[in-house]
């Protein structure tokens, strides 16, 4: 499938606006219209590829004249020198468009590889990464595809994706003298038979709460490693069960080794670090 | 001022629809229309806020009857329990406007707090900390404002807002055999008189023929300090000069001490962390 | 909460767009902008009312100056004659924005009244009346928000909400030498954990290999009423079994007899009955 | 001509966007993206064809890599099992696409057929079968571009196109001290030379006084069959009479017996039927 | 009615977006926020004002808490000194806003100006003056509205509004082995009986053929003002003539003499004259 | 570079939009889908040419199967009877596309043409022709664009390009008791150095004060020749000097005489005459 979703030509044509790609005196000044080069994006740093695709229409967008090669895909292992893409044509489009194709590409593998890097920390267990509607707005898509790409899973995609009961939700209702029991009951009935419900706990008793009112997958909020240890004792097999919270690369192995199927980072999308990537331009 | 750029407006749209806000079931099934409720904006970590009119734009574009109170302003210095900002009215609404509210206001936080580290870092000098274009697509606004609300100054806002003659142009030139001062000579010809003219240089000899073509501005490109102090010795006074490439928090004060009047770091933008603040819901 | 999602906020634009709203030679030329009206939104007909909202936003598009007074709610029984909403002000304005007005209330309204009626028709037993994907482009959340207003449920609001294995994916993979059972597995171990897998089955042996695999939702596909019951003997209890294709108001009390926990029907959106709804001018 | 007007391609990026086609897990789980199918669009049901170019852009917006073949043209008669459209390609892109494809077709099949049902109901009398503005908001082109592929005509495509006196209007000038007569006459004066007037009459007598007044088009509103057929005495060949208001399939002769016009059906466009189209999907 | 049509909401954020109002460094840099000024939209030419409302909501998108008064109304007579509006508050917001308000005032109020010097020039003739479908891309509302303002009429707002048949049309009928005669007469059948004909003759032989025909409206295209007078001999009083092509503001009085029912403008519209338009800011 | 901005694509659309180009009745009844045409594009005065791609995208929106072949580039001088373009294909296509092209094409030759005048004029001087922020709403990058195809310069782009101190602003400042000198530099302190800091003067007085403070750039506002004089033998070769305000044909020579570097002529864009452009449209 080649196309990218609506939302994404529109962020592109957004870049291309709020860059001003069309009005760069750089190029217009300084770069004859004849002058063809072959840019080659390139990776300075070992990490995952993501955002090939998206790369390669911003170049289009500015000049669709432009051959665009690409040597790798996305989801493909990176290291200082690899060779991502090929882009041949006009100098001056090739310079126009670079910066915001970098910029895609960059965010993209740097969400994929740091997905990537919880991945490896978990293996040999079962719990999956996921991530967490925490992703910088307007980019909720690309945020999602590129920790799948990184080896992730995909939590809620949006609010309508399923319901999740959390502490606001259940402070809100206390105030209406439901317990948290009462409150999953609550969602179970009213929900539409097609999403699940999960809730959100911080302690064991409210996990137990939980369990017996039914929920479908139940998230365990800033627990340390040992309450989630006596959780999975109390859990395992009966429900979905998530981690949650402050968890990182160093701690998130032991937090697998309890059993949990989920362990959800925010960090992956709120907090990204730019994977290294560079166009090198030549001339034959 | 109290409106928000066009683009600002739409990005916020475009994050309700990919939340699906308006269709959350679970504020749909488990909050009664009825119950209101107090949200507090708090820091859960030291920093300086910035977008606070972008986090009251999201709640009143969710519900135009939430009530929103500015308890402190952009640039203001955040340290652990800060209240920022109170949210009265409908539960479900601030329900349902909190994430992309808070996923706002944590990168531009973010953004802010970064910068002023790095502001803080070369206190004393005369050197400015200034962005780049690495933002993320979409944000060039809000990111940039951002910086300004860390203490920091703007480079370029866009492609339009000046000539910055760069390797790859350089390169392109070279192969129509221009060397780097007739470049810059061509780019000044050439260039409207109302905006300047920066030239990137990799060494000594490069600063001194764009000293001689009469650049505005040199970038010194990954420098190291003692190259970097070579350069001013030559160029100071007679240029605006820039350092970029590779300058980190440990690294800055030293390169401000070579006396180069604007340091530049792309991570304050590609690589942003997020600052932690939280929504805490009362009932009364 | 009185705030429109954006996508209905774009559509009301894309309506007063397409209807030359501002361009009305007819008011134009022949009301004198002085004349003040007092507009009665007034049924004809017997049904549930949704829209309410929607209309106001209409008017208020137009003009902001008009006074839109609800007199009902969203969700509301009407019959011929009910009095809606009072819509006083300008009566050039009101003139203009009356058809488009209408032409949101008078859909939503008549989804809202369909369902009802099916809603209606399987009182006493436990089975959903629930929606479909096939809603008009462009009009998903005004056609789920109605349906809810007439007492239905909603099924997937979209793709990403669920998995859905419906005939041609069963074709596909049969293709890859895959039975149904080995689809269902592999949904179910490549899905989100957050979301459920339901297989459309259009025998009782799908239905049992569907059960056997671990499918979440199983939906009968054209089936008549004995097969329904027959599968209901099967399944009652293990899974939530979802009745679809061609039932109608004759047939679904039947169906929902069989134990079914949901009925889903295109035809509340595909192919809606617009309620009889008009504006009555008056001027005192 | 091949390109679809900037609304109907707006219109399809909401659908996609609303139904969240690129994030569709049942593809993305089960369907290696190798494979390829054969869909074939396939009525099952009578009717005309109507919407085979957006269908085909639905499909194209998805994945510009399928090959769409139009076996028939809009304005053919469907009978059950006529082959419409080849789309091979990309099973996932197929299947992804779909759901919106069917729903624009189904939708502009549905009003044609009904068209052309009163189209062949009035057949061997003058009168034509025309729209009105009760079109689905967002859908005003494709609805009126479907009555006409139904044989059908065009009534005012917007408020532009013409002056259109009605009940309110007459009422509010009423509340001026202005007949009938008075109005019409304001009408024709104010009016750009380049559109028609038409008046709304409810009687015998408010015909009379149009037609003194020199109005160019008279609409019979909610007259019976008599009234309209005295009306046509009076009015026959001095004037173009449009009959409307409650007309069905099994009164629409007994009206064009009465010599009018044209007469308006709301309902082919508020009140349409889907027609019933499939995709089936084949692998070879 | 105060509000403005969405492709109008649209152009303002479009100009504002071009010339990055919310960027603007120098009142950022100069302009302390709490200063506040008070500005006077002040003619410094002769004409007609056209545009106040545009103007208005340029100065609230930028900042909604701007007070602005307009002191006169669109059609009223300016000279040099008139005072328009007064718009009071933050003195940045002010300045930000100026040079996108006046843009959209004086080319408004230019058109007003020039169309009221024809519509002078013809005064005592029955002869309206009107605009053509030559507008400014993304203008035609606007520019429409404003020659209604200064005292013309408009002709086809668009495509769709009616038929007109040009010299391009009948040569492309031609190639069909169609005279003028059998084109409008095919035009007549083929139209929506809402709409008018117009040809657009240009000699004395095509208007007699075009009258037999039946045309609603005539064209005299490019004829000296013999040809219009002997034109008007003939078609006087049997079908509306317009006059078009090189008329100019010396002529206009003499092709009116010669009882042409309209004279259509291009430039008007294609070529207009900004009117001088100024804002004289105060602090007191 | 083959590719417009998303500006551009935008205004394409809402012209077409606006026009009802795909609703037009005059072709759908009369020319047959099957009848092709070749229609020369070609200028009917002396000019220079702009706008060709611009143009070539309007007709491939309506309809990519046309062929369109350019026969000049912009910047080529036109003369009457220049063939500019050949577009062929079918003749309905390109008789909806025909003025929506033209309107584009006549406005931006105008622009170039009117340039180029001003261009000529000074032929032999330094001083460089720039244009001004008073372009029409919507239109910035095309009319820019206009005036460098016609050989002129571009002045800022929008306000975030530089600093340019008016009276408006220095009038705000007295109210807070700075003086000229002193807003100059707190301009120069405050502003990026990446961008110039220019000032508007009305006086020689004031001109000192500009030249002392260390403006980049100097704006003669509205001064007379010998003014202007006086102002250049004190600035000449210390600053960028700009003369503004009222300077037409007849007076940019005598203006160039004074040695200024730019002259800015706002009329260039606020005030264009659209030149002459036809489409021929033949019939093989």
């Amino acid at each position: 499938m080649n196309q990218l979703p609506p939302e994404v030509s529109q962020l592109i044509d957004a870049a291309i606006l709020e860059d001003q790609t069309f009005n760069d005196p750089t190029s217009q000044v300084l770069i004859p219209t004849d002058v063809e080069g072959k840019g080659m994006l390139r990776a300075k740093a070992n990490g995952i590829l993501a955002g090939i695709d998206v790369a390669k229409a911003v170049f289009h967008r500015v000049d669709n004249d432009l051959d665009f090669q690409s040597l790798m895909s996305d989801g493909d292992i990176l290291s200082p020198g690899s060779d991502i893409a090929l882009v041949n044509g006009s100098a001056g489009s090739i310079l126009r468009a670079e910066r915001i194709a970098l910029n895609f590409l960059q965010r993209m593998s740097g969400i994929a590889s740091d997905t990537n890097a919880y991945v490896n920390a978990v293996s040999g267990y079962d719990a999956r990464i996921v991530d967490t509607r925490k992703t910088v707005p307007g980019h909720r898509y690309l945020d999602k595809y590129a920790v799948r790409m990184g080896g992730g899973f995909n939590h809620r995609m949006n609010l309508a994706d399923g319901i999740l009961i959390k502490d606001n939700h259940i402070e809100a209702l206390r105030s209406q003298e439901l317990g948290l029991k009462e409150v999953v009951q609550k969602a179970l009935a009213g929900a539409s038979h097609t999403i699940k419900v999960e809730v959100e706990v911080e302690s064991i008793e409210a996990l137990r709460e939980a369990l017996e009112a039914g929920a479908d997958i139940i998230m365990l909020d800033n627990m340390d490693v040992d309450q989630m240890r006596q959780a999975m004792h109390i859990a395992k097999g009966k429900v979905i069960v998530e981690a949650s919270g402050g968890i990182n690369l160093e701690t998130v192995r032991s937090v697998a080794e309890t059993g949990v199927d989920l362990i959800s980072i925010g960090g992956l999308t709120h907090s990204t670090s730019a994977l290294d990537i560079s166009l090198d331009l030549e001339f034959s």
